[in-house]
């Protein structure tokens, strides 16, 4: 199903000319489905009401037009659901607990708060448990690589970070607040959140733009002790990794041996490539336009550099169209429509592709479907939806619980098994190697692995009751 | 009443041994106030209850020996109702709506949001209706004077900022977070709250240290176009005025003609001799340990330089003891015990003390009394509190609401203006100056008076419907 869009038409109707089905009639002969209607006002003589109507965009003057023409209706307003949603913002600030009265007051404000706060002064570590730092992410942004749109600003980068907040509370409980920065300076970003951090008990970086990210999250996790993670790279290498487990796991072929090529070594692109090393890939091209990164080669940032020391071990040069052949595994996080049939018929047999490029993949799923034996993509509307929305809200769930000092390639490994688990053996196929965002087993086995890999390597600075 | 604490006590209790009147029995005895009773278990034999109880302090030990000593009762646990309130924080983030399904997420996440996100890039305005933005203030402080406990640190500030954010939602439905910042730099602090801006329609400074919190606040509010105010100082600053105003028309004295001594100039002290002169008084003498401010003089910062420069008409000279003969108004914010009642004796008929040096006054107020015809403090347990919760939720209410770019001297005068109207002609008396903290008209009263004042100065950029 292609997403189409919603509009809510608020039409006043006259009784004695037209019937609601009338209305609804032409609603659907234009291409319009009414989801919803809300009476707003009734009268003996015309009633107003509020449909809500979900249709592809393209019909939505033809809708408008045919209600309009139909005599007794007039169209009082139209809107659309989507900024509806928006109005004002999409989180709010509640208190946990009514101040009710001087009593109430006297316990979380003045005087009793001193108490609290003094004992906060000779032990910093108490603010984890007596203020929000325990359960408190900030979703820090600087605009500029939102989406698919690029560099649009901290103001108009704020309704993602709105709704990235909605997710962790709704899927992990875990209370996150959007911050959206007004600079895009480099070290202004590292001091802006170090500066901040004694708010927070966690730090999700989000659509700030490459390579500028590598250096941000790298100084912040040195400089904090509180767990800095940006999405873009570690979300969505973590969903990748899930997902390409599984589906090895139906071609028989092992991540260790298989040939896998990575095009696209931005932020999300040199992700991958470091979580697919961290899980025991081998035999690892990544290609940028620069052609495969080779480990004699120099390159103008560190993280090509370290890429190209740690992966490609038969030293492969050239562009994609050359070290492709004989491929297991195509992971796309680049551009729309790089990827070509005769690239994938040059592949090994039981072709696996990854192509993630937003909003359209490296090649159309539809097109590619018949060469290839697991196919993945970004998008919800084909199967094998690779969405960070699968890992963000559980890593946090866990690194807070845990009280984690960072979250360490161990934890994303973890992660990745933990997303790849909820598909059970019987109910895995090429249709289905990995979980849907509603799935609540997601966050729990999440959350588990994650606490678990942090123990292990000992960054968990306290350990929940269950496993002690 | 002076303020106790309460503590929670976690008992079992053998039923064959003891009842719960002899329970309760004991914890009056030795002067305990069981408030509430929780069953937490009951068996045949046993029951293990909450009991919740108000005492003084000093009578704590006394009262857990008490319960303790009796046979058949184990004291389980202890645990301080004020420290309970605050694990875990005391605010949450809560999305406006669930997030249940593929279609809510496609319009509050991807790939709805990008049409939102759009909008905004290309006016940047619509932040206002379409983010959090548009009832969304940032408390910000740098921990290094909060309440009376001085320089305690960015985290051991938080509980304080926590119970402002409860506060501003509790009173006035505006949704505030707290920010406490890991740096005291003047120059850092302007530069993190400039950088985090844009997620925020309001900055709340909030107990940082004076001198650097003017240059703070001027800066701020010169770089920013969103309102920014140091509740420390005007928040103090607008409850003197208003319950001045009360005051005066008690004694049938002017502001503009009654002398008026204000003592101790950090942040608090220097905001009430500005609205104090923004609201027409002219015989005012501001004095800190350098004696009297003086036109002629030389300080060490701006402010006091400025407060020479427009007050002391007289060029008074000399200390608190010189100064304060003749005077109508005394106005304390300094630090306990400054204040005599010899220096009381000489001061004019009727006189007006307001002594709210924190957490005690400049003059016991029991001692003051009988030579004093109004008294104000700061505290909860006398008449006549001076309390800044009556200011800051209804200022930033009406602020929000009429998209103020800053919350000018008018604007704070209405708002003082507005918290004495609340207290009525035959209500007004010496013990009743000043409405209490939850009295319902403040934030209403103060909302009108705010946004009316903001359309007449300019700086409203929205006129809410009903002002049209």
């Amino acid at each position: 199903m292609a997403l189409g869009t919603s509009m809510i038409i608020r039409l006043q109707m006259d009784k004695k000319q037209v019937t609601f089905g009338e209305v609804a009639g032409a609603i659907g002969e234009a291409g319009g489905d009414v989801v919803a209607i809300d009476v707003i006002h009734a009268s003996p003589e015309s009633t107003t009401r509020d449909l809500t109507v979900n249709l592809p965009e393209s019909v939505r003057e033809m809708i408008l037009q045919s209600v309009g023409a139909l005599s007794g209706v007039k169209v009082v307003n139209v809107s659309d659901r989507t900024f509806l949603a928006h109005l004002g913002g999409k989180i709010e600030i509640q208190p946990k607990t009514p101040v009710k009265n001087r009593e109430d007051l006297s316990h979380v404000y003045t005087p009793g708060v001193a108490k609290v706060c003094m004992a906060i002064h000779e032990d910093k570590q108490k603010a984890f448990s007596l203020t929000v730092k325990r359960n408190m992410v900030a979703v820090v942004s600087d605009g500029t690589a939102v989406l698919g749109l690029g560099d649009i600003g901290p103001e108009a980068a704020m309704p993602v970070m709105e709704g990235k907040a909605m997710l962790f509370k709704q899927f992990a409980d875990v209370d996150a607040f959007p911050i959206c920065l007004n600079t895009t300076d480099t070290e202004e970003i590292i001091n802006a959140v170090k500066w901040m951090a004694p708010t927070f008990g966690g730090i999700n970086l989000e659509d700030i733009s490459s390579p500028r990210c590598f250096e941000i999250e790298r100084r912040l996790t040195e400089e904090l002790d509180i767990p800095v993670f940006h999405d873009d790279q570690h979300g969505t290498a973590v969903v990748v990794l899930a997902g390409l487990l599984n589906a090895l796991r139906i071609v028989g072929k092992s991540l260790e041996t298989a040939k896998i090529v990575v095009l696209g070594v931005g932020a999300a692109g040199a992700a991958c490539v470091k979580m697919l090393l961290s899980a025991g890939a081998r035999n690892l091209i990544a290609v940028d336009r620069c052609g495969a990164l080779v480990a004699d080669e120099e390159y103008p940032h560190e993280m090509w550099n370290w890429i190209a020391a740690n992966s490609n071990p038969d030293r492969l040069r050239g562009d994609l169209t050359e070290v492709i052949q004989g491929a297991d595994v195509f992971v796309g996080v680049s551009r729309p429509g790089l990827l070509s049939i005769n690239h994938i018929q040059t592949m090994a047999e039981d072709r696996i592709v990854f192509a993630m490029a937003n909003p359209d993949p490296e090649i159309d799923p539809e097109v590619a479907e018949p060469y290839v034996r697991v196919m993945a993509t970004g998008r919800s509307d084909y199967p094998n939806q690779i969405n960070n929305v699968l890992c963000f809200p559980g890593i946090f769930r866990g690194a807070l619980d845990c009280r984690a000092s960072v979250i360490n390639e161990a934890m994303k490994v973890a992660a990745a098994k933990a997303i790849a688990s909820v598909v059970k053996e019987d109910e895995l196929n090429e249709l289905y190697i990995i979980p849907g965002v509603f799935n609540d087993q997601v966050v729990k086995l999440v959350r588990d692995g994650v606490i678990r890999a942090a123990i292990e390597t000992g960054v968990a600075r306290r350990v929940p009751q269950e496993y002690r």
